[in-house]
């Protein structure tokens, strides 16, 4: 079957000769119909062989992905046809994090499309039965794949340690994918007083539909901005999305006291606490990693209920497998701000009917 | 009257001819008794008019001050001749952190012995009586001016967000007399397995009978060693009382998942966190700042009740104000690790007899 396989930095290649993979039992056969491209995508670090999968180069990328059985083991209760989500990690189930449910900091963590053991960037995958979440047919698929960013929000909201949202002022650091997954999450949990710090023109656009204010981190000072719009105080918490020094300085002086702020980002740089704004505030600086099972559950629902109105504004552009380097990940390179989600589909009737 | 008052960097004079100050209402004359060093006397850093005291240099030291009434103005309900341990912080009561009870942390927040307005390496003292607290006859007042530094390791208690420490294993990053305020508030609370981190042989020996295990980071694997006492987990909490970055990575990795960093330090150099061991981990990193009333009375009320059994080991050395200056700050500069406190008193004959 064809597959988009990471060779090494900058060399990824569509073969056409990967087997269609061997169902272990408890396992079923996801023909895939959508998979999202994700900025993890873009710097993939396997090199040696993950302890878990025991894999190594090349492996099939894509780890957004959801598509309908087309095929079973014995002991499986999905049946062919079914429309699945798929949670694409892979945990050891044996550390004592996963024995605490922390199965998002398994000390053996892995992801379909990252570390082996197949991904959304080819016709089908083997998944384990209980990793499939099985979508009702009022679901299209054609956007279904957005549910694996918005998990990636939802831990992050839980990460903050609050309760409940709909009372609290937020600001959220980063405008892009990671960003709007949070702003999603906010927008389901009641949250109405969003605000946003921006630096491109793109994605403040992208953003200001879902969002109370959008700021300008070049032009605007954002911490006196969010002192403004909550009466003095600075806001009750913050999402960095965005990992980068100014982005961590503008949050931290952005919040009030006894303030949360929130890593979801990435970073290249050196994390630099800004104490001079977080310890005369106590505040507190906590992390998202991954996501856990609960995670993935809740969101799936909430998917389905139909509580991310407007996610599918995401979605910036739409190709074929065949085209995943020059117009996915290139594209992604050249135009990053152009883009939120790029979707690929394997199944080329998807796009041309 | 005598006292002791910075004038500038190094620059602290034993001055005879400071006015004993006037009460204004509400205000009671506390004759001191015991006054102990803290770090932050080494360095004052006040040198333009505080907001709140309107004083500038040069300023009475000394916060850690304890004492006996001598007079009092009108509405008072304090006696002369009452043995009371002074809370030496002034906040502005009027800004929203206030009004919120977070006085720690209030927008003009300042400290007799530090920002005017008195301080104890002096004869005589105008306090608010309401942060006066009065000690009963059983309580030495040789030893009481421990409460405040006590009250420091309380509120990084409280800062932690645990509700209860019996059952925590705990980390503390330095064992000068921060790390022992928050050794003995964890005892107070009940906990066992304290561990200390730290590098000196004349501080590892102050601690080592207030600790399950001291370690000492030049030559221990620290991480390690709290994973080897905690099943392979690691601990739960971790005090960093020591501010320097060697202790950060430490502490940071003896964390099990989940756990929290609290820093009760300063710091002279940039907070980087090690994001190797604060991601996977999704650590929680808090901050202590100064002290609340509720701090302090409950502190008061645990020393009343021997709860800081064997505090009084951390004096180090008894002086006369006359010898602050060369056996006080002098000494803790040239030989900072052989002591803990040092307490001075005005009174001659509280070391005569």
């Amino acid at each position: 079957m064809k597959a988009a396989r990471f060779y090494g930095p900058r060399d990824i290649r569509i073969v056409d000769d990967v087997p269609v993979p061997e169902l272990s039992p408890g396992q079923v056969l996801v023909d895939v119909e959508w998979c999202g491209i994700c900025g993890s995508d873009l710097h993939e670090y396997l090199e040696t062989p993950h302890p878990l999968t025991g894999e190594s180069l090349p492996v099939t990328m894509g780890h957004e992905f959801c598509g309908r059985v087309s095929k079973t083991s014995a002991g499986c209760t999905l049946r062919p046809g079914q429309a699945v989500m798929v949670d694409p990690r892979m945990y050891c189930k044996s550390c004592d994090r996963c024995g605490a449910s922390q199965t998002n900091i398994c000390r053996q963590w892995a992801f379909k499309g990252l570390h082996g053991h197949g991904g959304g960037f080819s016709e089908a995958v083997a998944v384990d039965e209980n990793m499939c979440h099985a979508l009702p047919g009022s679901v299209p698929l054609s956007d279904a794949a957005l549910i694996e960013p918005l998990v990636v929000g939802r831990h992050a909201l839980k990460s903050s340690g609050m309760a409940r949202f709909d009372d609290l002022s937020v600001l959220v650091i980063g405008g892009g994918p990671v960003g709007l997954a949070v702003i999603f999450n906010l927008r389901a949990q009641g949250a109405e007083r969003i605000y946003v710090s921006e630096p491109t023109l793109q994605r403040q656009k992208q953003t200001a539909d879902f969002a109370a204010e959008v700021f300008n981190p070049l032009h605007d000072k954002v911490g006196n901005k969010c002192r403004q719009l909550t009466d003095g105080k600075g806001v009750d918490l913050v999402f960095d999305c965005a990992g980068i020094g100014p982005g961590l300085k503008d949050g931290m002086d952005a919040l009030g006291s006894g303030g949360t702020y929130v890593n979801v980002a990435g970073w290249e740089t050196p994390f630099v606490v800004p104490m001079e704004h977080f310890m005369p505030k106590e505040l507190i600086l906590r992390v998202a990693m991954s996501y856990t099972d609960a995670d993935f559950r809740e969101v799936v629902q909430d998917y389905v209920n139909g509580k991310f109105e407007g996610v599918e504004r995401m979605i910036t552009s739409r190709i074929v497998l065949d085209d995943v380097v020059q117009k996915g990940f290139e594209e992604l390179v050249t135009n990053k701000d152009d883009h939120v989600k790029i979707m690929v589909t394997p199944k080329r009737q998807n796009i041309h009917g």
